[in-house]
């Protein structure tokens, strides 16, 4: 296989940074919290490390997906939509024909992540973004649990 | 977008504790792991950071979901059947029909996760739980690696 | 439920090392980078924690799969065929009809995942090695960052 490693960078882990991040989603689709993210690692005071992203719900989730072009984020609805149908055979519908797809679409894409940070700055690839997905068809209020593990400045 | 930030608690990344469980199946569904993890947080003598979760296998894996509707379980059970079902254009068939659509159930699902720690206290989410689900028929014997980074006591 | 919770192992988390591995891939499939990954532990210096590993790309993803069988590997990979079909009703068309999918596939497995590593030697199971999952049709240089978090020898 053709690989290579770089050379290794060691500093102290001596630095756990958490805050909580409260997002209004408008419905079923992306918002994008990188920003929030990036500004949580400034303020943090983290230098070398990894950021841990982690959501509070069981319907929505956290993906890092695409960021240029918009109509990325349309087809993975779609394909969400496809894999965790409103008519599929479910028993859970108290809450909703919209529920219990949400809940087959977070068991899919995950509610905990995370993301290396270099230098304060956060080691997204070029074409990423940090993403919140709501799989409610309705607004809903999220909470996401940030937290930075590493060397401080 | 509408998003809130909170106030940044920042400790001493100190502490790395780590232990093995265990867990019995009884075959294809879920098994509720939370107590098991928050038992662990309180014997480590952590206090601030973040749990790691790992499975170290490949035919079942580690979800947080909800936890107050049983029906949800059995739902989800279904998605992963359609999603991955035991006819499909399989070539490896040698370990039995259930065995393929376990490893692409793990594949979708995961073996690796996380849960922030606070004050001694799993951070899930009220409707929140830590569950192993087992993708094969028959009952197996799974082993989990659980380790708490973060500040201590 | 039947579970057993071994004792616990306790060391100081002092050490973040990070290194950065570029991997040419062969179009879509596996490419076993586990080898790597153990690796950059042994050149880590590190001893008890775990290692954390993140894919910079949206259009590949990282999974912990079976080693033993290959089989097992060009079945996951008609799985996520299945699961995201290049016929599938896409609008985002313009990079080649193998994109989308492998934006959902990237979706569906993850880009960020741990391993736990314990005396120097990761934590896999007998038949888990980790995997870079290429869903692009061509080849392409992908960059992975690895992380590991905790004692240092």
């Amino acid at each position: 296989m053709a690989s290579r490693l770089s050379a290794i960078e060691r500093v102290s882990a001596e630095l756990i940074a958490t805050a909580e991040l409260v997002v209004e989603t408008r419905g079923e689709g992306f918002t994008d919290i990188t920003r929030e993210a990036a500004r949580f690692i400034e303020q943090s005071g983290g230098r070398d490390g990894a950021l841990f992203v982690y959501l509070r719900h069981t319907s929505a989730s956290l993906t890092i997906q695409e960021n240029a072009d918009p109509d990325v984020q349309t087809d993975l609805i779609t394909a969400l939509r496809i894999l965790a149908p409103e008519d599929g055979p479910w028993v859970h519908t108290t809450e909703g024909p919209d529920d219990m797809p949400a809940h087959v679409k977070g068991m899919l894409t995950g509610v905990s992540l995370h993301i290396p940070v270099r230098a304060g700055v956060l080691g997204l690839g070029t074409w990423q973004g940090l993403y919140l997905v709501e799989h409610r068809s309705r607004p809903h209020r999220r909470e996401i649990v940030l937290q930075f593990v590493g060397s401080g400045r």
